[in-house]
């Protein structure tokens, strides 16, 4: 059921339910989305990450967007004061749109009436600023300004029309039928007017306006805002952008989406424009242009992603690079890309149930966007580095700060498009545990909650899933409510998980290996499922190509890629001297397995000296010299030290330190 | 002796020769310049570049900067036409000086009358544009434009000044006393005018401004034009440059000279400073000075250099990176940092007399300057990587390139500092072989050469040097002309060399280590010397604190580093499936030694099969897993194939192809 923007959004009645809460909303697909009413996250690791975001984060992006004056903005264009009193980059306005759409997802999760006031206060603000005709932009087209639509290799405008789009889309699907939907059509359809002659080769430098046209058109099944998508994507690889210094390839404009074979350029950029691309294919059964989509991000896991899920390698252009290249140092693996990367999975995942696409949801979520926040939910990664060489500096409580300046999370960024979309992606999370098909449920990530779902027949299933996932590897699924006769529980056993255990109604076990498990049995009211997933720690090396991490060991445990951070260097020992030590000062001794005690993972490792020399390189004629790892230390019998890993995502929440993913071996 | 721009140029008669043909011509200093007519080059690699760089590579950039319109800019400054029909980046003037530079030392070296026609044409072109009181710039000031001095962080204004009295410090020294000596002293003086306010706190975005008005000093001996480099110096770092994206480090702005540790942010940047600063310290006997930037250079030189001496790791911001992080793939090493590392390099050796900084010299014009020009001398590198992932492609010969867009050399760029940058170098290389002190004479390069110097007492010393290093060890020393009385020979015995020879005119022989080596007799006329270094290819390690090269050997030959190259890997086979064989397919084989078999190093390798997977990281629980390396491979007991290695300098030569430096060991 949808409604008609051709008679806008006047059917809407207040808090009326058309459409899952959801941000995406096939008209049909493999697997059928569920609403974030109809997963409810009870708590754990997600669970208390969304009260954070509740409490915290949203509020902080509040303070930060009134601080940098990018909310008053809005005000300066309707009241006066444009260009002179403008505040922020080209694309400050999505920012506010951005966190508009957290709070619309936050306050469909919680109705929390407060911050419903307060997204109204906002709202009301961005949308007295629209133009008559639909246009609404507080950095092009007043007198001082430069002309709309000027600078589409730059300018971000249709860009922000598109997060625009996304609030209003998210608004309109928890509740609300109010000002800022009516803003945001008003907005397509400027868009369509200005840029929906087929003759017309324009588009964005900054993909994203595409999957928001498919979302609104699926909110309103209004045909221009897919006839508008379809025209964006089709013209990308078409040279209708400018030359700029990355090239063209930055913002995917030198070939076209079909012909692609790998994502490249600007990783949020390229992951944006895949996420329409899927949305596109999948409304118009395209099949050619889904699989097109789905084969460059296969290439992309299997040749340009970090262990941690994060994509787009490279600081300069903030781009993907070559096939492999990899660095852990100064890995850009920028938090958006994650978002954007979760984004594009979850539509794959519902588009053709491959569960590889719900792996990489899981573990870009754990390594990528849970690091993005720190503990206290006030500061933020904008790039998320696996080796961080020399101890960062504290950045300052209340300037903005470089993107990638130090080795601290950041309370804010001059370009901050990463702490808003956190609040987005926190507060929808509930879209990305579980899904329905014909034959019944699909639970993709493991988190305490409980899920309902309407069968094709209209019997309700409700299961309640109990764990401590990811730190224990128990998932209980208490079937609540099951319908009559046969139904499917199908569970995901993640691509690590080389041996899962499913614990039958009956008691009986089996024996599960990566992929989609389907329960060989329908469960009835009452009854529980257990799935036990190995979580003990283990080691994890690269595909060979992955040059830079030659000689190195990763260790991951369940779903969780572990680092070694300084702080911990000093685990067990009286010796002060440690307390100065860096990651860098130890190397993984090889003959021990590793440990487990408490829940702590401790690697096996030895201390090694470094000592500069004038040059660096050490030649020798004759055999290969030495290994490299060949430095003086302790005694080279002793035992290993016994260090703790932490989960990656929990670093530098202990002030400056050191820390690498990737650890030499001896 | 000097003149005095006070009285200007006019002292200086047509050819009069004032001071050594030598870009630096320190008042004292430990050790004295030789020039250009000093030491004459007669042959060999270095020969071979010289005659390539007169005839084809100076030609091709006078015809790129009338191309790109870069020469004209200044006809219209002069004609009208400007900003309107203004071309190239706001450096662009500079590229027209280093151009006019580069022709300045041709000339001195060859007496190349048509050249000579040809530089005072283009000087001509650019002394017409200088405006009353001595300001040019083809970028600001007019109408329409920017005023002067409103954009210093990025202006390169001053940046432009310090390559236009380069130029002209290199014109009056080869003999010229004409339009371009003027223009230059002019320019300098307006500096002084508009700057030398001891109160004023600006200075560039760009150092180069502070040793070229040094050496301006040193050429007139107005006192002023030290005095200005002295507060352009000591400036920095006291936030005089607003803030910008990269952050102050970028341009050396956010801690002053004499406190940093390190060199750090942009690469060329640091360098020319630190040049400047050398010269300073030289002239103002400043120790402390002197001390600081060679530290700096050390710190750099052990931690921040890759094994070619390239410099500058990042491509964001051209910039050098964290301590060993030195990634061999995407490596950025500006060809012009090479450059500015061979200048500030030379400065540290005539100052302290330390032999590093001449190894230093030696592996960064092996290494870096000899890659950066293609064989036929009409391409470039701009930057300089030690991993080429993909086959490149070849650049468009009618367009300017992207700096980084390939992995071929390029006929130009957008941002072209780097060809006109190697025309002055390799013109003026002469300056680098050798020097004099009071006991005698010292050879710091090998170089087929004719090497003049003159005691203090007067006496004439002619020393003939025969080699063809750096293919071969030998090194013969022919005095033709000796002083009467005691006198010294000194010959550097580089790092990499642990057992070089020295055949005495007697025949007795001598064994030697690196550093300076003092023959221990004094030569008379007629004898010759004999220098053996051991040449033969040795196995390189990098200190384990490069983690980006674990597990990885580099080969070197002498001064040069070598390189796989994917167009080798059929030598020897007549398998046709090799040609599509890439260099990331081959491991060493560290059972067998390297081999040379007529001038050719090979490599012991094995041949690997890759294979994608979904995702390219494998976990095993318990113990840890098997090397990275194990692909399957045809037989391991097999005997390896031998695969030539070529000098670093040479690759990208022919055709397309992967590259590889640091090869991964078995």
């Amino acid at each position: 059921m949808t409604f008609h923007a051709e008679s806008p959004a006047t059917e809407l009645g207040p808090g009326q339910r058309l459409q899952p809460r959801h941000p995406i909303v096939p008209t049909s697909s493999v697997l059928q989305p569920l609403g974030t009413d109809d997963v409810r996250i009870s708590g754990g690791f997600w669970g208390d990450r969304q009260q954070l975001n509740r409490k915290t984060t949203i509020p902080h992006a509040e303070e930060w967007v009134e601080r940098m004056g990018w909310a008053a903005n809005f005000d300066y264009a309707v009241n006066g004061g444009l260009p002179q009193k403008r505040r922020g980059r080209e694309f400050s306005d999505s920012e506010v749109y951005k966190l508009l759409e957290g709070m619309a997802w936050e306050i469909g999760r919680s109705a929390d009436a407060e911050l419903d006031r307060r997204f109204n206060a906002l709202a009301r603000r961005v949308a007295l600023a629209q133009e008559s005709d639909g246009y609404l932009n507080t950095m092009f087209g007043r007198p001082g300004q430069n002309p709309r639509y000027s600078d589409l290799e730059w300018g971000h405008e249709l860009y922000c029309f598109g997060h625009l789009i996304q609030a209003g889309v998210a608004r309109a699907r928890n509740g609300g039928d109010d000002l800022l939907v009516h803003t945001a059509i008003a907005a397509a359809d400027h868009v369509c007017r200005e840029f929906g002659d087929e003759q017309d080769l324009r588009t964005c430098g900054h993909p994203e306006i595409e999957t928001a046209l498919v979302e609104l058109w699926r909110l309103t099944a209004a045909q221009r805002y897919l006839d508008m998508a379809r025209m964006f994507i089709e013209r990308r690889g078409r040279g209708g952008l400018g030359k700029i210094f990355f090239g063209q390839e930055y913002f995917q404009d030198e070939i076209t989406v079909r012909e692609a074979d790998t994502l490249r350029g600007h990783a949020v950029r390229a992951l944006y424009l895949s996420s329409g691309a899927v949305d596109l294919a999948v409304e118009d059964q395209d099949a050619q242009l889904l699989d097109a989509v789905e084969h460059q991000l296969r290439n992309t896991l299997a040749r340009r992603t970090y262990v941690t899920g994060g994509m787009g390698a490279q600081h300069e252009g903030e781009s993907f690079g070559a096939d492999f290249a990899l660095p852990p140092d100064r890995s850009y693996s920028e938090t958006c890309a994650g978002i954007a990367a979760v984004q594009l999975s979850q539509r794959l995942l519902l588009a053709t149930g491959d569960p590889l696409h719900a792996d990489t949801v899981e573990r870009v979520l754990f390594n990528v966007i849970a690091a993005a926040v720190a503990e206290d939910g006030r500061s933020f990664f904008y790039t998320n580095t696996l080796h961080q060489r020399h101890r960062g500096q504290v950045p300052p409580a209340d300037q903005p700060s470089h993107r990638a300046a130090s080795g601290m999370r950041a309370p804010w960024f001059d370009v901050s498009c990463c702490p808003t979309n956190l609040t987005r992606t926190l507060a929808s999370l509930g879209a990305y545990i579980a899904s329905t098909d014909a034959t019944g449920l699909q639970i993709h990530q493991y988190v305490p909650s409980t899920i309902s779902a309407t069968t094709q027949a209209g019997q309700q299933i409700e299961v309640v899933v109990e764990t401590e996932y990811p730190f224990a590897g128990g998932v209980t699924c208490k079937v609540v409510q099951a319908p009559e006769g046969p139904w499917t529980l199908s569970l995901r056993i993640p691509q690590w998980a080389a041996e899962a255990r499913l614990v039958l109604p009956d008691g009986s076990v089996l024996n599960a290996g990566p992929g989609v498990l389907r329960v060989p049995v329908s469960p009835r009211t009452g009854e529980s499922i257990e799935l036990q997933l190995p979580v003990e720690p283990r080691w994890t090396r690269a595909d060979p190509r992955v040059d830079a991490v030659r000689g190195h060991v990763a260790v991951e445990r369940g779903p969780l890629v572990l680092a070694l951070e300084s702080v911990d260097l000093t685990y067990g020992s009286a010796d002060a001297d440690l307390r100065e030590r860096e990651v860098s000062e130890v190397v993984v001794d090889a003959r021990h397995p590793l440990r487990e005690s408490d829940g702590v993972v401790l690697v096996p490792v030895r201390y090694v000296d470094h000592h500069d020399s004038q040059w660096p390189y050490a030649g020798s004629q004759g055999g290969l010299p030495a290994g490299q790892d060949s430095e003086s230390r302790e005694d080279d019998d002793a035992d290993p030290a016994w260090i703790p890993l932490i989960p990656y995502y929990g670093w530098g929440n202990r002030g400056p330190s050191t820390m690498r993913v990737w650890l030499p071996v001896d």
